[in-house]
């Protein structure tokens, strides 16, 4: 089943937003095996809207169309649906009585332009979850469909899952059930994560059932997806559990994660901030960092976590040379060396009075600092009497990246000796 | 002129990566008056990449596409653009030179791959700078052109803006000079700043030039961008100039930075962390931070800007409302109010021996906390004895964005303390 996927709005051809949806959509489409050829970005003008409606439908099976839903003049994509279906739109009163009882529930008041968000085109029907205040329309065109979602991120997430994904593998006509499995990795590449897979990854190209994809990313390492297809959903389960097992086997301490099933998909769950906060709440541990390069950040990772209050103290960002002197009880002289980091975590976890210290110190660049190229740091995990110090050579990447990788490779540090891993 | 963006890559396509590029160039495109109606992203597929090359130039005078020019066989875009043409490709001689002497500046072995790099369609012609190893092209095709560019950001928008701009500008047959001036403001919606406008608005209406833009975006607040057309440079500035100090009376204290010409047009350095470094720097004063719901927020954003450490000197994560007590010597009791804040600021300026000393303590969500709702948040900013706290209600918006909203409210609110001017 081939798939196409529409942005509408003049804001994403003027660049002053990101078409972050579309981006979305792709993985959510991949992950349940549905091609995607091509993705278009079409501004809020009804002539061009249609023609890319035309030409999406005349190479695809469905096509789903993000934005102008909304309740002013511009939002004219449901105009634009109905012009390609060759229909008339019609207020549908049930749905204007849905939407009402939304902003009475909010106390907003309700207006003649909301109600505009209850026109549907004849023929097509509303999604039957409502997120924000408008609903989501599923339009289908003979043996084909178009797909409307509001341009809100969180919106066209919770309508795609709940109505347009269901929807578009009961058009496949695929009776197959597809789940997957995601093991998220850190401190291996991927050309060293496919070596390790080698044999299975041979025993997979030949079966063809379940597939392994590699996806890349700098904040969450690699992630490895195994995707299982079988008649049902018990049988695709025990498909993807054997081999989950076996890569997990050979992949060992590297795995940091696992999203267990197809709607546990969303990376923020499995982030290595959101892992080790997690594996210190069962322990009933507490935390504190002591951040120089970082200026926050690692902090900042940490509360990006909702509950990470259960956890987290708090910390001091020393950036200033003499406040980790002064603050911090580090001895005057050079600051990046894992001596300094160490003392750094020792005495953040003692100041504040946490189970668990972690400490970085280096220079994220441009420029070096004390002889030491950008790139340098030096990070250290503080248990108790367990102490743990390593310097990272960062080099040629930008500040920014330097100082992520620094809070990532931290965090992981952190979860290999809470859980009695080595520490590469 | 017309203008089409076309994306190239499998990537794009699987939801691995979000397609920065077009945003960036479609923000260019729209700074300049080059309109674009379509934004297209396609896989590594020849078919399909000479499809909607084909298709673009049928609609537009100009196609930029981006992608597909490495040295690896998936690297397929050179191929599509001399397919387009209908001319083969021809290894340029001169130009495999010019890559190989990089890979020998860099120490970097050159294979036949990278040779391959050196492929220009017969009629085309590479662009006279190369930003990574690898050039761009400019293809004509009669009127029409395509522009090829790399798929690495900086190298992207380095080509972009060294060969494709030029070129654009002038196949526009345009001899006027076209300049930018943007004004970056913070305290006033969308709204509020049209109605504060509403007399140039008008007048510019009339006159058409210069013309005036409004973006949004939650961290850098609005920017009025104005553009000015005129057969010279100093013809063009003088309008423009003209025309930013009308609006800039108009807009008063919400403006905070300032982009006075068309290459000045990176928001990071216009961003309130970077304005109010600046600031301080000037001052020769030092700052600290205390930081409850942002968690480090503050402390990274601050320390995102290179050489911030002239001006910032650390912070205290002040998470656990213990830590507040202990560490900043807030009276226990409740912990989001304006007292509180104060209390923070002017302690964590103290313990750190920094001049200026900035805030923040409240609800980022998702739940209650003290009886106040999420978005309720306190700030202050204390400058020796000069002493500004306030509550901001950051209500329904995500735990992220409350936490974004405050710094920046905060840098804001320093901004104004320090140049005099009132504080909402």
């Amino acid at each position: 089943m081939r798939c196409e996927i529409v942005a509408v709005g003049t804001e994403l051809l003027l660049g002053q937003i990101v078409d972050t949806n579309s981006t979305w959509l792709a993985e959510r489409l991949a992950v349940f095996g549905l091609d995607c050829y091509f993705q278009t970005r079409v501004g809020d003008n009804l002539v061009r809207i249609e023609e890319t409606l035309r030409l999406a439908l005349s190479r695809a099976d469905a096509v789903i169309v993000c934005g102008g839903l909304g309740p002013t003049q511009d939002d004219i994509t449901r105009q634009a649906i109905a012009n390609v279906m060759g229909v008339p739109l019609r207020r549908d009163p049930a749905l204007v009585a849905r939407i009402e009882a939304i902003f009475h529930q909010r106390n907003r008041p309700f207006t003649d332009n909301n109600a505009m968000q209850a026109d549907v085109p004849v023929g097509a029907r509303p999604t039957a979850t409502i997120a924000g205040t408008a609903p989501g329309l599923i339009c289908p065109l003979g043996e084909k469909s178009i797909y409307a979602l509001p341009g809100v991120p969180w919106e066209m997430r919770t309508l795609f899952e709940s109505d347009v994904l269901p929807d578009l593998l009961q058009r496949r006509g695929d009776a197959a059930t597809i789940v997957n499995h995601t093991l998220y990795c850190l401190g291996a590449g991927e050309s060293a994560i496919a070596a390790r897979l080698a044999p299975r990854l041979q025993a997979l190209d030949v079966s063809g059932n379940p597939t392994i994809a590699f996806l890349a990313s700098d904040v969450y390492g690699i992630r490895v997806r195994l995707t299982a297809k079988a008649a049902n959903a018990a049988e695709a389960q025990r498909v993807l559990e054997k081999e989950a097992r076996e890569v997990r086997a050979l992949l060992g301490d590297i795995v940091f994660s696992e999203g267990r099933n197809e709607n546990d998909h969303d990376p923020a769950h499995h982030s290595p901030e959101a892992v080790v906060l997690r594996l210190l709440a069962e322990r009933g541990k507490t935390l504190a960092v002591a951040e120089s390069l970082t200026g926050g950040g690692i902090g900042t990772r940490l509360t990006s976590v909702a509950g990470a209050s259960r956890v987290f103290r708090g910390g001091i960002i020393a950036y200033a040379s003499d406040v980790k002197f002064e603050t911090l009880d580090v001895p005057p002289g050079p600051v990046v060396s894992e001596e300094v980091a160490t003392r750094m975590a020792r005495n953040v976890r003692q100041i504040l009075h946490a189970d668990v210290g972690l400490a970085a110190t280096g220079v994220a660049g441009p420029d070096s600092q004390e002889g030491l190229s950008p790139g340098t740091v030096c990070v250290a995990v503080v248990i108790g009497n367990d102490i743990v110090a390593r310097t990272l050579n960062l080099a040629e990447r930008p500040r920014e990246q330097v100082r992520t990788l620094t809070a990532t490779w931290l965090f992981d540090m952190l979860r290999r000796k809470i859980l009695g891993f080595p520490v590469p």
